[in-house]
C-alpha cells in the first residue's frame, strides 16, 4: 500500500484517542487530516504532531488541521473518533461529504458517568447506527474500540487485536490492512451488527483497568 | 477450596458444554449432578464420564445424573449450560430450586441458524434475563461463554479467558475461584448488565473459527 496517496481524515481528531490515530497513521506515511468542529484546535493538533514528528526523527509528517466537514470531504477514508453523545450529530455534519466512502466508527456507546456498564443503544450499537445514519451507499467499518488510547499515543507495541465488522468484506480487509501497516492485527468479524461485541467489551476493559490500574486488551487466541 | 465437599449441577449438562464443564469439575474433584430433561440421558452421562475417569486414571469421579430439577436441588452451585431457546423454560424449571443459591449462566442467545451474528435479546443479554427470571434472591453469574466445548472436552490448557459479571461481588469471586481450580483465569468484569460482550463476543469467535478452522478464545492483555 502506498500510504502517502492515501489521505485519512479523523473525525474528533483531537482527542485521545483520535491524537494516538493521527499520530500512527501519519508515522506510516499515510496523509492526515485531523479534523475537529474547532477548526484552530485542529490546526493546533497537527502542529503538535508535527512537531513531534521532527524532534523524533520520524521525517517530515504529512499532517494537517481542518474541520470535520473540510476533513471528510478531502479524506480518502474517514475515522470517526467522537464520544457517542456527539455520535449522531457528527455524522450528520459529514453526511454528504463521505458518500461513496469507507467510514471507520470508533465511537464506544458509553454513557457516562458508568462507563464500566454495557449499556448498548437503541439500534444495537454505534456502529449500527452509524450505517443507518450515513446510508448504504457509505460501507461503514466498526473498528479499534478495544485498543487504549494511551498505547496509541505512545511508541510501545500495541498489545491488542481489533474486531473489524461491518457488511462490505473489501472495506473490512481494507482497514485490516491499514491497521496492519501501523502493527496492529486485525480480525475479520462479521457485519455491522456484530459491533455490538467490540462496543460492549470496552465496558469490560474498564472495569479490568480499573482493578489492575493498567490499560488492558485483548488477544485472540487459538489462530 | 475442599472440591469434594462442593456439589455442583450441571443443567443442560449433556451438551457439549455441559459436558466439557462436568469432566473438568469432576476431575478436579467436585460431586458433579449432570442434569437434564431427560433423566435417562443425563445417567448415561453421568456413567460414560466416570469410565473416561478410570480409564484416564483419574481415580473415581463423583458423578451422577438427574433431572434438572432434581440436580439443581441437590446442588450447592448451579451451571446452566442450555441452549437459548431452552433457557426461559429451563430457568422456570429450576427456579424454586435454586432460590439462595449462586447460579452460573453459560448460555449464549445465539439465534440460529445465524449464529455468527452477534443477537441480543430484548433485556440485553441471557445473563440479566436469567437474574430477572430467578429473583433477586439468586446470585446470577455469567461466565465461561467464549471457551469453546471441544477445550473443555480435551485435555488441553484452555487458552481462553473468562469474563465473570454478576451483581454479587462475592459470587463473583467464588466462581472465578471454581475456574482457577480447572486452571482458566477468570476476570471480574462488572455487573450483569456487561453479561452482553461476553455473550456477543461468542458470535465473533464463530466468524474467527470459520475462516481460521479453529476454536479460537480470548485473552485479556496487559493486566
Amino acid at each position: 500500500m502506498e500510504t502517502s496517496a492515501i489521505t485519512v481524515g479523523i473525525i474528533g481528531g483531537t482527542g485521545d484517542l483520535g491524537t494516538g490515530l493521527a499520530r500512527r497513521l501519519a508515522r506510516a506515511g499515510f496523509r492526515v487530516i485531523v479534523g475537529s468542529r474547532n477548526e484552530s484546535g485542529a490546526q493546533g493538533a497537527a502542529e503538535a504532531l508535527k512537531n513531534l514528528g521532527e524532534t523524533s526523527g520520524w521525517g517530515a509528517l504529512q499532517v494537517s488541521g481542518a474541520s470535520n466537514s473540510e476533513a471528510a470531504t478531502a479524506a480518502d477514508l474517514v475515522f470517526v473518533t467522537v464520544p457517542f453523545s456527539a455520535h449522531s450529530v457528527t455524522l450528520e455534519s459529514i453526511h454528504e461529504a463521505v458518500q461513496g466512502k469507507v467510514v471507520v466508527d470508533v465511537t464506544v456507546p458509553l454513557v457516562p458517568p458508568k462507563v464500566a456498564r454495557v449499556q448498548l443503544p437503541e439500534g444495537g450499537s454505534a456502529g449500527q447506527l452509524a450505517q443507518v445514519a450515513l446510508g448504504d451507499n457509505v460501507r461503514v467499518v466498526s473498528a479499534m474500540q478495544n485498543v487504549a488510547a494511551a498505547h496509541l499515543n505512545s511508541d510501545d507495541t500495541i498489545d491488542c487485536d481489533v474486531l473489524v465488522t461491518g457488511n462490505n468484506k473489501e472495506a473490512r480487509q481494507q482497514v485490516i490492512d491499514i491497521l496492519q501497516i501501523i502493527d496492529v492485527r486485525g480480525f475479520h468479524a462479521g457485519m455491522i451488527n456484530n459491533a455490538a461485541a467490540a462496543e460492549a467489551l470496552t465496558s469490560i476493559l474498564i472495569n479490568i483497568n480499573k482493578q489492575y490500574k493498567t490499560h488492558a486488551g485483548i488477544r485472540i487466541t487459538g489462530v
